[in-house]
């Protein structure tokens, strides 16, 4: 950690912080600058907060020269981490994952005959919300403890693991009997009391990227999960929030190899969401599995104009098909199976 | 609720969304176009998903003409919304209300120790965090509990009705026990399941504005919680993300006159998290309280160097009275008391 | 266009806007609402401004129904164009043209060493930069009209055609004679009177996006080159300014199939800007070509870490070599060749 | 400056930084870390790079310890730039500047006009734009030149001085004839050559914060006018581009205390494109003025709904004199005259 002082600081103030940070079993370095002093910390100092150090009103600047997360960090794990959803494997060199299913399940009938669609179409795992989160009250929140186990006989029917939204703590059990991989929302990914009940659990967790997290933010919720207890963490990217208007969100295809490079963790990626436009999806999935993700998570209808949430962005089970055989060539192209 | 379709569309189908319009109550208009054609919706359109109509591959365009919320919307409550908060009244021509205290309780000698200094300075109310959401799992997570009760303390002593976020739908009886306002925090402003527990309780809730929620997203959490039964909803402005690195958020203060535009509801500014930079903060305070705000939350140690969180952000107690006093004589050139 | 009017809006000053609208030889619709009154316009539109029916106290909102350009817009133009540099052809199933070359012409050896290099790894153009677009005054700013006159030895040593960014108008004429395609940067996007005046070359232009261009904005800036006589504009994405911080600017790829839709432009990518590393331009670039783009421009420098600018984010000539080849499959995967 | 290197560095390639840093004339310090190595430079850096050394594979990380800046930086010029604008000072403890008028010159008469209402309101300046940034080809595209010497006849009426958008070098000539503020758009605020241009001239230069500049781009603006001459800048913020949608930007008055602890350059405001909506003008400028704001720059027409531009960002000059008493009342309440 790099610790720049006003020229100006008292002499006393200076030993002051120096004995502070040594007593902290930290190794301080000065650099004497023209304008600045500067101190280099060796140790361990992912205890210590930049924020509070920045409080000292002679401190100018604080910077961090290692990564805040430890866990999740590729130095000190170099091997990929694959995560076992049900018997399917994500990450590494294993086979491209393909997730589809509704938005909304709508009901037993409904989630079994899509999710019988989505495995003919040849997908991995069946995705499907039981609790909805919606921006407006008004609009359809979702089935609830019935959906999940109206989705579990879509998995009986398949034999397909099944993905689904948990939105809070006190319904994680739920989930843990019921789905297989277990996603943490956009909207809740700095939820750090869900993020904790994640972590101990023993099912895998797929961890949405929050609308305006940056990559350190995010591969901290997961350091949340992992320092928890729960180290199968699947990152899935949805897109960000900029002033495009075009799109719903701002797809980041650039989190694959960031991700790959300061992490151990699978990437999925859900160009769905990260567009909100069905007519988007294809060319994304493409280019998603081009620049090298584990896989895809997308929303399938069969009827998308009659759909409760989300009909814009979901593909019909036959472009669905089209779209994972397509898919299929770019994987070999870039050296993986799909 | 206006819809736009594209020229080519087959008869059959355009009939088929005309009826099904109509069937939900609608009235239909139709303005037939050189390159489009378009349905103007007349009625209650609040329960239609534009996005679902979106789904429809003829359709090129749906926006909606009236707001989608309701209970928040100044068009059928013109009168402001005043909220007493343990007996202090928040908005409408009351007193700007002053809100300070450490963003973390460290102890019960410290909550009481700086809110009877806030309450000295002239503040009207002290904020304090028991649970804290942290980036990172290896920093402070706050008292918890024992916080609240601590805090607890400090109202007994100052008569000062106290503040402190809530992180999960469990721990909301705790919060009405035993604070006077409620406050939901930037990263559960769409924690969906938190905003209904606390749209049941009979207390106020403090609504911060998400990292990256707009306007309307904001006003629809609002809505949540007085849809599920609670007209008690203070805004609070916390400041946005965006590409600037100088500060840690952008402060929007544009919101002022659109949130008193739009809704009846109070709105605060929290120039702390707005700005992550107490040298910032007097002159933000300043310009908040002549854009019209309702009151200011600001975070106020007596030791930032030391604070457990957020010191970076924290004023000192001489600097926090002294611009209460630069702030009464703004407040009372725009009109207002404090 | 649709323009919704405030219910309480005087009947002499509805009369008004819609004898104005009249005038203009546009048909209004009226539907009637329950809290506000719509105008549906019916002819062209696109002489009229949004914001300034909006200056009007008593509309409250305007929505276009049609793109506000017409000459690139694929509605009226159908068939894609296909740009012609010096031989190269770029856009429609034409074959995926690569750009390399170094950030800045450093010396006429330099170029065209690097220009052989770059012909030998199997791009089809040369890039280099004569005038340079430098954040700090300090920083070098290129070789001037030297270096347009350097690299034309280079395209006189390849065979290849060479592209170079102009950043005024004035210059605009060393480029027609020296440069086989003009490059509008990032910066000068919105550089009206620059766009004027390659509007009136016979030379293609290659149009950066603005770093917070909307897609729509960005439209309207090749617009203005096409309106003023130069139909030969290719659109290149070279990211957008967000809040993350791990890369120079996030990569937003869905502007492929999106520029496709709107217009009948040819697109290529920049995935040096887009991300600045060079890690991760290999990954981006293959998804660049999965999700349909026409071309990729690369910076390549044989000693990045001595280059005078850029070097963060140049390929060392075998990295490109690499790329290429591995980018050849991902096309050939996707039915285009490269 | 501060450099990271990765562990695994070959010595050799260590040795070559060292001593090319060296070279440079700088002292070097290093040191060990148990996962990274840094060097601490020390000297004048301004010169160096930083992505030049991020070019070098073994650098991970490197960090300015100094602004890029030196003419504008207040650390070297501790004292207030105050500006002249033809008589009227603008900075320091001066008088808050108050300069208003139309979007477009529309005739002569139209200025004459306004300039006068806009004196009689109690305006220090007239601004109006001779020659339009327009995002359409087909918008106004303003009077030029004739503009200019219209608005001259404006001066003459009244006394006032008068500002005015240059859009390009070779017009910088007509306004150092005719304007006595000479104004850089956002969108031209990395028009380099339009910045050099400026900066040989002797006449004052307002320049606009680009719409995605960070502070630092937008001061290295003001830099390069400086260092080529011209020591007489005053920057205005007008908003930058967010997400948000019920504003056309997002005003950041955070920039006021920052340009003045980071510069020693006064600092101006406008609201209209800031927000780019007359309802909240008058808020955002007495929030302005409560920063500490040196001037606010407004569009006032007496028409907003004929202006042939921005109508919907004007104010009434009722409303503009209005603005301006409780102006002068805030002004006063935070010790400054106006």
């Amino acid at each position: 950690m790099i610790i720049t002082l006003k020229k100006n600081a008292p002499q006393e103030e200076v030993d002051r912080l120096y004995e502070n940070f040594e007593e902290k079993g930290l190794q301080v370095n000065i650099i004497q600058g023209a304008n600045f002093n500067v101190f280099g910390l060796v140790g361990d100092t992912s205890q210590i907060s930049d924020r509070d150090i920045l409080a000292n009103e002679w401190v100018e600047n604080v910077q961090r020269v290692s990564a805040p997360y430890k866990l999740a960090n590729r130095m000190f794990h170099p091997e990929d981490t694959i995560v076992n959803v049900g018997g399917v494997k994500v990450g590494g060199n294993e086979k491209i994952v393909i997730i589809g299913g509704p938005c909304s399940i709508e009901s037993k009938e409904q989630i079994v005959r899509i999710g019988k669609e989505v495995k003919d179409c040849g997908a991995d795992m069946i995705r499907g919300g039981a609790y909805k989160p919606r921006t407006s009250p008004y609009s359809f929140q979702g089935l609830g403890y019935q959906g999940l186990l109206d989705m579990a006989d879509a998995r009986e029917e398949t034999g397909l693991p099944i993905v689904s939204e948990v939105m809070s703590a006190d319904k994680v059990d739920e989930f843990v009997e019921n789905v297989d991989l277990v996603q943490i929302g956009a909207r809740n990914m700095q939820n750090f009391d869900l993020l904790k009940a994640v972590g101990h659990i023993n099912k895998p967790v797929l961890l949405k990227r929050g609308m305006s997290a940056t990559i350190e933010d995010w591969i901290m919720s997961a350091e949340y999960i992992m320092a928890n207890g729960n180290p199968n963490v699947i990152m899935c990217e949805r897109g960000i929030r900029t002033f495009e208007k075009y799109t719903r969100n701002t797809m980041d295809l650039a989190v694959i190899p960031i991700i790959k490079e300061k992490t151990h963790l699978p990437i999925i990626i859900d160009p769905s969401h990260a567009t909100g436009d069905w007519k988007l999806i294809e060319p994304m999935s493409l280019a998603a599995i081009a620049a090298g993700a584990d896989g895809l998570i997308i929303e399938v209808h069969d009827q998308p104009e009659c759909a409760w949430s989300d009909g814009a962005q979901s593909l019909k089970p036959e472009k669905f098909k089209q779209l994972i055989e397509k898919a299929r060539v770019v994987a070999k192209a870039v050296g993986r199976d799909l």
